[in-house]
């Protein structure tokens, strides 16, 4: 119950946020975390028989103010009001809350109030009819407030409102007749269907005794509140949506001049807001049928779902569907979360499971970009009288805060480091070939295929130098640093807040089978099924043939496990171990590939039966699963993979399901608890004590999607 | 020295607010109050000869991170540092600030810190030439960094940063390569000349020991700290502009969708950069003639001249030149401050001697909107068999937050009251007869008087119905409220926030003479010299002749005072008994006055000698003007009118000449501490403590340069 969820239309980077008890919320564009708006949604009774009205009963989803609004303007007129009760909060405990895979709902006896944020399979939007793309794209969150006054002896009101903290409303009224509701400015705001509502407020105080502060049409412009009054009669079940809109105009990002593709469907906020109520109905029935659909997924529990929903919801709120001006197409971004940083590759790799299903033209408008923007071709880190030759590879992200970097370069990697912000050159290179593979695979998308022909070619090659420019000396390992580090820095991955065992990128056992499973990828690209150029996927079988011989020989058979990191007498244990499996499972192949390599993948299973005992990769205290028993960082994003490959892979091993069952519903209750709640959706969380250590407000969880593939 | 100023350009609501000790400052674009920025400006020895540098010597204009930003990213990789001294805080005992006009100066022996924001007389701007509209209107603030080493053995570096709290920085570099400089997105940034700068950073703590995370450009854009480097050898004295400039593209405003002006002028941030740093010796070279203005008023004392200084300043930060997208035409608007609403007129009345210096354009182009736009006809609350017809008024605002009310209503006037946000209507009544006479009579603008001839004697009429509808009933005082205050209402004047004495408009003493002033300006404007109608010209005198005499007649001959409010016995003494003669006497019509009703000016006189001692409106306290004597509050700007009508009408009553002069000081000084001056420039002051009492970041007090006049 107690956690905020992302209320999010697609790619408008915007959320309507609420959900974590007394604290605020609201519409935020843009932003690192949740807006700090008070949200005013509840009932009250309105006793006409008795002369009065009940105090309003609202979700907890508001802030006392200290001070009163009005105090700024009226020193020496301020009356000592009697306090009267006018607000009651209904109390968490008392409240009934679902969060489906594209709903959230509150109930509280006869009132409700649900938010739809659905999605659907689109294809590339401006193969889309202007129809189908003002559904799909236009920026806006339906809500439904609602109550069931059949057995009612008084008529009820319902309100709906905001109380925001920095800019004064407008009444949409001013501008369009036809809507109900209040707007920031051009940017955001809410509308309701005129003929829906009994009275709307603006005002210092809303809720309380300054109501009666209003002009000649009961408004007060100076007030920072505003809500809109439905009444439901004695014996009347009524709902009453209300809309909730985003338009950010002109230019939104720099480096690359766009604006967002919706504004090339929709006007303004007042159009979006119209186009929202008009087409409510169907909204909410698209959300229904995501609902249903994971609702249906019998063989996902209770926590497991709530993952997957919740994760959703912060995608969605991450995710930015833009217009490059200049190239007049579409430009694809999902925002880090709280760190903002557009496309991250690390994050890219990981949405992928989720944009197959639903929008894979978004995965190939980033790998795209990834190519023609965001690729360079480096120098290694080499012994003398070694060729320094590097080969292709691509940047950590493509910029922070709606600014698209340099051509080549990220807004995340430095030189001269050895950790955190260090260059993840070996990582974008297998996240490319990852995500490039996985997506013809998926799609078969062959004339994309052909046209990248070549840099699957050069990915190889890279892959290869990286290895060892002397094919003899290979051994499937990465050895060499990508000269970008600085002759005193060193590649990590994308593990970067965590210590050593996950976070060099050189004799590393997470980035060592990925690389197992990015050279299988590889392998069948260049088969006959793909690009047909036999001597290449011969190399890559080679390579797979080294790398899987070389790991296997890391194996420490007396205790089971591989060592996180091949060198230093490194015993650290860990769950990505298996991670890079993840693309040849997804895409059918793994079976085959345990037939071929039958070494690694006992061994493998055997590490993971481990390393997923308490005191090893389980927290003792919670049973989350930690990333490495030398850390208490979770990763929700990687566990989820992790325990995707586990059940799906390695379910003949011996593993503890009750253990199983028991971390995910761990992993459910810390998100759900204030500390993690607070931010949505977290990534980075301490195993033992659910707090969270970085990856706030954060898309990449929606890799538990991957779960739904279980059944 | 405890004070915030606005540095801002002319008419785009945007100021780079600096100065408070110890508090943030920055960029801001249409807040209510200071930016929340970290703000780095200082110099430090660069001892390459004893192997290090020295820390850097900052303006005390940052606050320190509780926590590092780093830590965000970093959780385990994070070292424990050595704690080391990177910054020394400039105290600001030991620095010397000297505001002027146009300018703002910190310097600390060879170090200095400049901010120029020049102003200058400006025709239509659509009458202007496109070069000397860019001049005039530029969104910049041009600064400049300097240091003497002449005297100096050792390098000196400057630096000149901003640490941003929410959004992060791009380089300019990455868009115009003739830029070295960082903004946050399209909206705002600075920028230097590329020949000046050392070095540039951006990262996570430019200051200290991250300035080693850098990419292969010695940038870090993921980090919300920016920051450019000069250098000065020894035996130089160099100075280096830094421009700080604004853009808003796009529509900015609703209710009348306008742009800001400047957008026609410039296309982009960058645009308004490289003029401001081409043009930085121009706009330099005028700063230093309004400062040397306002320094060679020899009859102001110091703290006159601060207040004068400092009020200008915040003026043109609230300050708004737009451009009326569907008219077509040029729409000024000023702030309120921290209320933002859009051209109140009791503030329009008050920047109206200010606005007639330097830019009179800008009144004749409120007073036609008000005209046009929010201009209404009311009936009048009257006894039964009267007749209600009322007249022509004017609304009290145009609209709050960039949003322009509807035709005919304000955003702060409300129904059924009488206090705060009631209806001011006879109050703007008279503020648009005083305005627009006051236009005419010093612009001689005889096309536009011919062409609200019309508006004039709706406004004479207007003003004889709120006297009385029948003329043998009239007494020259307002009567009869608004009915658009509603059966329960009553009409309040621009003193909102004070107790009775000031704020109610019927049988005020301020709203009467301000009545009287207003007759006599339409006496002049009826006049032989205006538009000759001897018959319009003859009620005007016969109205100001019953007001004189109805004043006349609540004198209190035995305490030697007016009461405040001619009822209930009240005793209240105000200062602004004499606001209402800045007009006539700004036009030079008040001495004819004085001939014409000796025993009202004797009268006044009296009244002002006697209210102007302790414990009456003198803070018995700090000696502080109060308005009245019955509330503690200043309000500066009214006070500012008062002094000058008391200083130049008055000048042969007995008054208390070093009182006077403490009381410049005693208001410069209160504006100088921190409970005012984080705030800029406060108008509602807490006469006794110095706590701000309403009206922060505020405009209105520009009223103050009318003692310029008093030369």
């Amino acid at each position: 119950m107690h956690y905020h969820s992302q209320h999010s239309p697609f790619g408008a980077f915007a959320s309507f946020t609420i959900g974590l008890p007394g604290s605020r919320g609201g519409l935020g564009q843009s932003l690192s975390g949740p807006a700090q708006q008070d949200v005013y949604v509840g009932y009250r009774l309105s006793t006409e028989r008795g002369g009065g009205k009940e105090p309003w009963n609202l979700l907890p989803f508001f802030e006392k103010n200290a001070e009163s609004a009005a105090a700024a303007f009226t020193v020496e007129f301020v009356k000592e009001t009697e306090p009267r009760e006018v607000t009651r909060v209904l109390a968490a405990d008392d409240l009934e809350r679902k969060l489906g895979w594209a709903s959230d709902e509150w109930s509280h006896d006869s009132f409700g109030y649900r938010i739809y944020s659905p999605f659907s399979r689109t294809e590339e939007p401006t193969q889309l009819t202007r129809d189908a793309a003002r559904i799909a794209f236009a920026p806006i969150v339906v809500s439904e407030i609602s109550y069931d006054n059949r057995e009612g002896n008084d008529p009820v009101e319902l309100i709906f409102g905001i109380g925001n903290q920095e800019d004064n409303f407008r009444p949409l009224e001013d501008s369009d007749p036809n809507l109900v509701g209040f707007a920031f400015g051009s940017r955001m705001g809410y509308a309701v269907n005129p003929e829906d509502v009994a009275t709307r407020l603006q005002g210092l105080d809303v809720l309380g005794e300054d109501e009666v502060r209003a002009d000649h049409r009961g408004l007060h412009l100076l007030g920072q509140q505003s809500a809109v009054i439905f009444r439901v009669e004695p014996g009347e079940r009524k709902s009453f949506p209300v809309a909730l809109g985003f338009y950010r105009d002109g230019i939104a990002t720099t480096g690359i001049a766009s604006s967002y593709y919706y504004t090339k469907l929709f006007d303004n906020l007042e159009d979006v807001l119209t186009h929202g109520l008009q087409h409510s109905e169907d909204y909410i029935a698209l959300a229904k049928v995501r609902d249903e659909e994971l609702e249906s997924a019998a063989h996902l529990s209770v926590s497991q779902k709530w993952i997957i929903a919740q994760a959703t919801h912060s995608y969605l709120g991450s995710s930015q569907l833009l217009w490059d001006e200049k190239e007049e197409k579409v430009l694809w971004s999902v925002n880090e979360g709280e760190y903002r940083m557009l496309n991250t590759f690390d994050l890219t790799v990981d949405h992928l499971f989720f944009e197959l299903d639903w929008h894979p033209w978004a995965v190939k408008n980033t790998l795209d970009l990834f190519v023609d923007r965001y690729s360079f071709t480096d120098e290694l880190k080499v012994p003398e009288g070694v060729s320094s030759e590097g080969g292709i590879s691509f940047t950590h992200d493509m910029g922070v805060c709606d600014h698209f970097t340099q051509k080549g370069h990220s807004s995340y990697e430095c030189m001269h480091l050895t950790g955190c912000f260090s260059h993840m050159t070996m990582e974008q290179l297998l996240n490319w070939i990852c995500t490039a593979a996985t997506y013809f695979e998926s799609t078969q998308d062959r004339a994309w295929l052909k046209e990248r022909a070549d840099i699957f070619e050069q990915c190889l090659l890279s892959l290869q130098r990286r290895d060892h420019p002397n094919p003899e000396e290979r051994s499937g390992l990465l050895k060499f640093d990508s000269g970008r580090c600085g002759p005193d820095g060193a590649e990590i991955t994308t593990y970067d807040s965590l210590d050593v065992s996950l976070g060099q990128a050189r004799n590393n056992l997470y980035i060592a089978i990925k690389t197992f499973g990015a050279w299988s990828l590889l392998k069948k690209i260049f088969g006959p099924s793909g690009l047909d150029k036999p001597v290449l996927a011969e190399e890559s079988r080679k390579a797979m043939d080294l790398c899987a011989g070389t790991v296997c020989e890391k194996f420490e058979p007396e205790v089971g496990m591989f060592p996180a990191v091949f060198e230093d007498g490194n015993t650290s244990r860990i769950l990505p171990a298996v991670e890079g499996l993840v693309f040849p499972l997804y895409l059918g192949l793994a079976d085959a590939l345990k037939v071929e390599y039958p070494e690694l993948f006992e061994k493998l299973a055997e590490h993971m039966a481990h390393t997923l005992k308490p005191g090893v990769c389980l927290d003792p205290v919670t049973g989350a699963w930690k990333i490495s028993s030398t850390s208490n960082n979770t990763w929700y994003s990687k566990i989820s993979i992790a325990q995707h490959v586990v059940r799906k892979l390695f379910a003949g091993a011996e593993f503890d399901e009750a253990a199983f069952a028991a971390a995910d519903e761990a992993h459910a209750r810390l998100q759900q608890l204030a500390p993690l709640g607070q931010f949505a959706m977290v990534d980075q969380v301490h195993s033992e004590t659910g707090v969270a250590l970085g990856s706030r407000y954060y898309p990449r969880i929606v890799t538990s999607c991957l779960w739904l593939r279980e059944s």
